[in-house]
């Protein structure tokens, strides 16, 4: 009962199309209506607007600016605590990826489903809220408030804001030939929600039972839940110590989405080479079983709440991936490099696929 | 084409017996884990939180405030540039009941519908958005980012932000014995958006044509549409010239549920008696054919984007009342006093309604 709906696949496609198309048009107004910077102290702060994962705005008060960052989506986890902290993760991310690391306030946004009775709804809504709080408390912040309204469809998700010195925020867009790229989480968790969902799809699941057992795909989904939950604050805070020169976070858009999207607002010619996907283990197999479905090997699998793909100096990069690791008992990948080009992105013919085992950080197979 | 779907009437009462519901959990939690008040060199800085207009989080830089507040809903009227207007007024209206007048930044949230065909889309959401962004450009601030997704309504909303000093924003909690209060647009709005509907269904227009023409129902509609896209703003900053003890603004708990918020949240034992309730012509009157359904003069009728319910000493009311009317071409009205009592809010028995006529500012008759 305290179960959630997944909503219709389709979407995401669909929103990924819907959106590109309305954003051109307001990013068209704002080039014509906003000045590029503000000025401080005859220092120039950026004004950062739609297109990248965050806003900064800056204030009138000494210096400061304010970033900004929303998103909202549907339950893609039958779990409704994991889905309130999931949501929480996904809309911290996009200020992890501009190297934020704390967040002054949040609020929540909830659609309560027509189609939930009313015992389900004061089960499952609860603990959606309770999910994201939580993940709130773990990031260092609150949620002071929000909005609920009544929809078809369950949704969730949240505004994220801070206020800040520039020397808070690390601008994306400062990507030099020679940098190599860091991704510090696995890919497939859309993948793996789905083959999830499969196990009671006899049909779907024949499609898929010739290349993964019924305890790979259970061990998949423990892994991507708890990938996606997972903050990415303290990749962020290692993008200050390891002179990080800009990132994005990997979500609806897949890898070659937001690569394309952070190559093309970077200030020097260079382009981006991915050679690597790190997939949670036999995803990949699934998403090749699949056809053209998942689009995984080509980048162009959704993810939630995915890992931060950085720009970093090639000898800083593998001491990066060895403090994570360290801190948080994670790996994470050097998955590309920048080299000098059209501020374009691309993955080579033939990536290595890295398969991620679905353990713990403690070493305990799931 | 370019017309918009209203959604079903049933989502109001639903949405606000859930939402109080979900709230007093989220509430009580905020009530356990964090301080009332932070405090910058010696002085303490109020923070709010759920169950108010907007939240207010004390930073760690000079004693300023965050100020955020976040709402969204579901298309009401058939225009689409005037839904993104009104959407954008609605926003920002919390923001002016705290008495703050400057906002530094906003976001856009948006949900496709999709029962949309692909042109009605590409016509009718650029239209919103142009709403939106041109009633965000009148309130003096930008639109930086937002989210759009799919879903099966169409949905509009945003998020507003600003940072500022305490002198910038009143706390509503300072209502004292002998205060009026004064609601600075006519109710009805509800009303007035469904009688607009019922022109092209006869049998529910056969319940109201006795006390109503098409023509007085095509004024009011009107009337509405302009009054829900009338920016707070004035009645924000002229809080602070004729010194309000605290404000709220009339939405979706209709005038009486949000009279008993305010009074509810009163540092002083006070409460709240509405005597007159002004209401946009020939719509109490609709209201009445319609039986128990607005409960519009017993305040429960949902307003959109309403006006401004304030708390002013006596002596300033007919001053406010005069400087708005004299700025903006509207009127406002004294509707009640606030005298000793336990912090409720209530209508008289027989309360005298206002007909406000449905014309422009400039004395054009609609």
């Amino acid at each position: 009962m305290a179960e959630l709906q997944a909503a219709p696949l389709t979407q995401e496609a669909l929103q990924a199309e819907a959106l590109s198309k309305l954003l051109e048009g307001l990013q068209q107004d704002e080039d014509n209506t906003q000045d590029e910077h503000a000025h401080f102290m005859h220092m120039a702060i950026p004004r950062i607007g739609i297109g990248m994962d965050c806003s900064v705005t800056p204030l009138q008060h000494g210096g400061l600016s304010l970033v900004q960052t929303t998103d909202f989506f549907y339950p893609l986890v039958d779990d409704p605590y994991m889905m309130g902290k999931i949501a929480c993760a996904n809309v911290l991310s996009d200020m992890y990826a501009m190297g934020v690391t704390e967040c002054d306030n949040m609020l929540m946004l909830l659609g309560v489903s027509t189609k939930m009775t009313e015992k389900e709804r004061d089960i499952v809504m609860p603990l959606i809220m309770r999910g994201f709080k939580d993940s709130a408390l773990e990031a260092g912040t609150t949620v002071t408030g929000g909005q609920t309204v009544v929809n078809p469809w369950c949704t969730i998700g949240g505004v994220a804001s801070t206020v800040c010195q520039p020397n808070e925020y690390i601008v994306p867009d400062n990507a030099v030939v020679g940098d190599v790229l860091v991704l510090t989480k696995p890919l497939g968790t859309q993948v793996a929600v789905n083959a999830h969902q499969w196990l009671d799809q006899p049909e779907r699941w024949n499609r898929i039972k010739l290349v993964v057992s019924e305890d790979d795909v259970r061990k998949a989904y423990q892994r991507a839940m708890d990938s996606m939950a997972r903050l990415n604050r303290i990749a962020a805070r290692l993008m200050h110590k390891y002179n990080a020169h800009g990132a994005t976070d990997v979500t609806g858009f897949g890898l070659l989405g937001h690569a394309q999207n952070l190559a093309k607002h970077q200030k020097n010619e260079v382009s981006f080479v991915i050679h690597n996907l790190p997939v949670i283990a036999k995803m990949a197999a699934v998403a090749k079983a699949c056809g053209n479905m998942f689009q995984l090997l080509q980048g162009h699998s959704a993810e939630t709440s995915g890992g931060l793909l950085i720009c970093l100096p090639r000898e800083q990069a593998a001491a990066y991936c060895k403090d994570i690791e360290k801190q948080e008992g994670y790996q994470a990948w050097i998955i590309g490099i920048v080299e000098k080009g059209n501020r374009t992105a691309r993955i080579i013919d033939k990536p290595r696929v890295i398969e991620v085992p679905a353990k713990e950080k403690d070493g305990e197979l799931w």
